[in-house]
């Protein structure tokens, strides 16, 4: 889905801007992402005319375009449930700030953890989610529970409102068709590459 | 690309499987991944006929296959860079072990955490890693340093002969043709989220 590649296109156009280039070809843009550059002219694309044939794309205008295509010229607000080791990792990560999403609240089901601060917030029992995010609406969910608990969670969110999840737990879950969810698994992200470590040749046409 | 829907297929159907379920139509497990039957049909069409026509896929016999396409029926080991608040999650994160993925080393540069125990492991300084790396080879290089630092740790991997990289930094980095890189980054995941939140509709083709 191009929607998803729009992100690390900003990824990289944002790391040439800090380099100090200003102009760059589809051809350029395309191996920095190891995509074809005909992929590039066709995503880019579906959102209008950016760059002059043969002249390349100005970075900084490309940026700004794509950052208004993302809807990131505004600042989200999320609520992240589970403070276990790897939600105080999310919690603490400082990935999310400067790319414009902003922590709101956090949530467990554990009394070792609830009533403790974690990354300047104090921790609220998962049962006071649902009437806290009514009060205080969040647009981003973020859920680092264990698997068995990530689907409860995630209904809990959209019963209360949250539109978005990013999902940690490593486990399929399922949301109404107004809903979007992202899956961080790095797990799976491994099994992508271990395909090629085994050595086999891809099947003609099925990878890049 | 195929290969990096294959390894969601599959977490899906080990929930069905765990669920008790024993075939599926296209059509449904398109329904659980929220792809079309027709590439679910073209994705496993590239790795032989596994379905017959109207009667489903054999949850079974289809995780079994692609568990062999994806090289997963043997384990892997992985070197883990970085041991701060990030990389002391990866390092516990019980995730890995049951796809068979094994951690077999840690490295950092603070002096701080380099000699700590962290999930097992005694942390070495990332100035030994290429000689112990060569000396007890890994397949996979984890990286959780900051950004500035994620280039210089990933030419040191795979001059220690990795060619595979899991990137936890946020920042785009090149590596040779042989070498396999995949990103995870939340906030980029989270940016292919905001665009539908806007509350646009996706352009034409451009999106499912």
């Amino acid at each position: 889905m191009v929607i998803e590649r729009l992100p690390v296109y900003l990824r990289v156009l944002d790391r040439l801007q800090r380099d100090g280039q200003s102009v760059i070809s589809s051809q350029d843009l395309g191996e920095e992402l190891g995509v074809t550059p005909a992929q590039i002219r066709k995503d880019l694309s579906y959102f209008g005319r950016f760059g002059k044939q043969g002249r390349g794309y100005s970075i900084q205008r490309l940026i700004g375009e794509l950052r208004h295509i993302l809807g990131l010229e505004r600042r989200w607000t999320m609520a992240l449930v589970g403070a276990g080791q790897l939600g105080r990792a999310i919690a603490s990560y400082h990935g999310f700030g400067p790319q414009g999403f902003d922590l709101a609240a956090i949530f467990d089901a554990s009394p070792d953890v609830v009533g403790t601060t974690v990354a300047g917030h104090v921790v609220a029992h998962v049962d006071t989610m649902e009437a806290r995010l009514r009060e205080r609406p969040v647009e981003i969910g973020i859920v680092a529970v264990p698997a068995e608990h990530a689907q409860a969670v995630i209904d809990q969110l959209v019963a209360a409102g949250v539109h978005a999840i990013l999902n940690y737990a490593p486990r399929a879950v399922q949301v109404p068709a107004h809903v979007r969810v992202r899956q961080i698994d790095p797990a799976a992200a491994l099994q992508s590459m271990t395909y090629y470590l085994k050595g086999d040749e891809p099947p003609h046409g099925a990878v890049r």
